[in-house]
């Protein structure tokens, strides 16, 4: 499969006026090779071109991991010294010839550390952005990947459905949120989470990026839970609110609301259709329930490798969907200081639609 | 404690010759501020100058997180179009007047996506490396802040005595790694880890940065475990070496060596000494053993909000440790395709020496 995704690349960079790419630590470089580094202080390069075997620059310590690969690649190595870095660096790039020319990177991956690393190798030489390369590859999904996802999804599942009984009235934020961690572990789920779970209660549901507090769920809340796996290096990212007892009208109605835009957004996916089809579908709905203003963000981002990645399915995305694309559809309503709703299912465009991953009950089930 | 943070910034950037400073998401954000963002494809940057309340840019969902905050702060909020977002952050940039000025950085943390964001407002700016200015305000920890890095050795410890009676002959890396986080998450680590703990068998044990693979245990590896939790935001990082079984006599000797050249690296710090101090005294004992050459990392790295941070236990480091610095002693011996052995410890400087803050046993435990 790396050799595939290797060769694919060497012949869509000159496509795109690319005579390198250089990638970082972090999931496009395990995406084409295999090879897993942790983003630290010690910088780790992948540089690929279309005619020679990939270069990489990385510490001493982490030989082993090039070691014995099923395809060409040229170490370039350096010790514990931070003052020699540059000069590994520059060898390895001008090894490749690299100096003026056209360099793609990932600006939301590489840090300016890296970036300052291999530009002192190529002071000359452009460094676009190469996003769009590596998104040509990455975005649909095969058949190894989506079975990964479906485990991912799974595992998730398995992990919530076991802390629901578990819900208590008075029972912290950050407990429920690390006993949900333990779960995804005991099902199957990787020990790196996709994400931190986010479990928000009360008037924190209303922030649709909270952070787990020290805050005990109280009857009347509505409890958003946000939470994924990785298996197989894929990840899931799902979301469901819950009922703390019994709750006031309102956010019975915006629930109702945001299951309906769920819905829709889950139906409207299909291939040949704009990213944006998805987004309309999910907004109308909670538009012409009066709710619009509070319905903050887009409708969905892709999956795979990342939490977020691209299709991103946003109101102005023109980009069409195309089969073995997966994304969130996770439409909300969030009423600042009082409480919010988000409800987000895992899909993938099949040939004729969209495949719903996730199917855990919808409904706003009562907890505590 | 963030407004003392906040003013101590502010008098230091002129002393360093900076106008401001800009900050993504991470760690010296969330210690200067108290903010806590995920690093995403959503850039969030925070600009700090020294006559001037701060500015942030971010995401029009987050506004919650930066309403109510102890200090003032200048919000710059954009939609979920990223074509808007290079504008938001010329308006930010422009309210300070920082074109043409000097703007820090820390290149370990800002992406090229933040980093281009901030420079389309400021073209004729320079960003200098400001690592020192954050590193400077960091690296001496509070009371507050050793108590916390005390919490999380105490939740790793735990966690990993309670998973020892649990390891088995043929169970895997994975599977044991997994049930290591579900011990952490049980005594009171933060959901998310420092970094994914290595459970490295065998082979993979001679991989200082091994990765939990499918691996089985069997009768005569050395198991390395390096681990760590995070609790009140603080980190712990630790390292123990088990035998599974009976182990050759030179995986028994080296373990001998690694643990004597480990209580020389923890006996070695004090303030005033150079960082290079700890470093040789752990290095010597290999050297002297005729391992040298199979210890192929630094002795060791500051600990603190983050896993690897100044200051670093290299034999070229004069940095001097004051009382304050929290750090790691790992000496470790590789010996490539067979086994390796590492012990890790973390300390604090006090008034006059170093304190172990770790107490786990060193000796050589048999497992299995």
């Amino acid at each position: 499969m790396v050799n595939t995704r290797l060769s694919k690349l060497s012949k869509v960079l000159p496509a795109y006026g690319l005579d390198a790419l250089a990638l970082n630590a972090g999931s496009s470089l395990t995406y084409l090779t295999g090879l897993h580094f942790h983003l630290s202080e010690r910088p780790v390069v992948m540089i690929f071109t279309a005619d020679h075997a990939p270069v990489i620059v990385l510490p001493e310590l982490e030989i082993l991991k090039v070691n014995g690969l099923p395809y060409r690649v040229e170490p370039f190595l350096y010790g514990e010294n931070p003052a020699d870095w540059e000069g590994v660096f520059r060898d390895a790039i001008l090894s490749l010839g690299l100096d003026g020319r056209r360099i793609g990177v990932e600006p939301r991956a590489m840090r300016l550390m890296e970036f300052r690393m291999v530009r002192a190798g190529a002071s000359a030489a452009d460094f676009p952005d190469a996003s769009g390369v590596i998104g040509s590859l990455r975005v649909r999904k095969d058949a190894v990947e989506i079975a990964a996802i479906r485990k991912a999804v799974k595992a998730a599942q398995e992990a919530l459905e076991a802390i629901i009984p578990l819900v208590k009235i008075g029972m912290t934020e950050k407990e429920l949120a690390a006993e949900l961690v333990v779960q995804l572990l005991r099902h199957g789920a990787q020990s790196e989470m996709p994400f931190a779970p986010i479990v928000s209660s009360g008037p924190n549901s209303a922030n649709p990026h909270a952070t787990p507090s020290d805050r005990s769920l109280r009857a009347g809340d509505l409890l958003v839970v946000d939470w994924g796996a990785t298996v197989d290096d894929y990840i899931s990212d799902l979301t469901r609110t819950f009922a703390v007892g019994e709750v006031e009208a309102e956010y019975r109605r915006i629930h109702a609301i945001v299951q309906e835009a769920n819905a829709a957004g889950r139906a409207a996916g299909r291939p040949g259709a704009p990213c944006a089809v998805v987004d309309r579908a999910a907004r109308i709905v909670i538009e012409k329930s009066g709710y619009g203003a509070y319905f903050t963000h887009r409708t969905g981002h892709g999956i795979g490798m990342e939490g977020h990645e691209e299709p991103y399915m946003r109101g102005d995305n023109e980009q069409g969907l195309e089969p073995g694309m997966t994304y969130t559809v996770e439409p909300g309503i969030y009423l600042p200081g009082r409480n919010g709703v988000r409800i987000e299912d895992n899909l993938v465009i099949t040939a004729s639609g969209a495949e719903c991953l996730s199917d855990m009950p919808r409904e706003l089930r009562a907890v505590g």
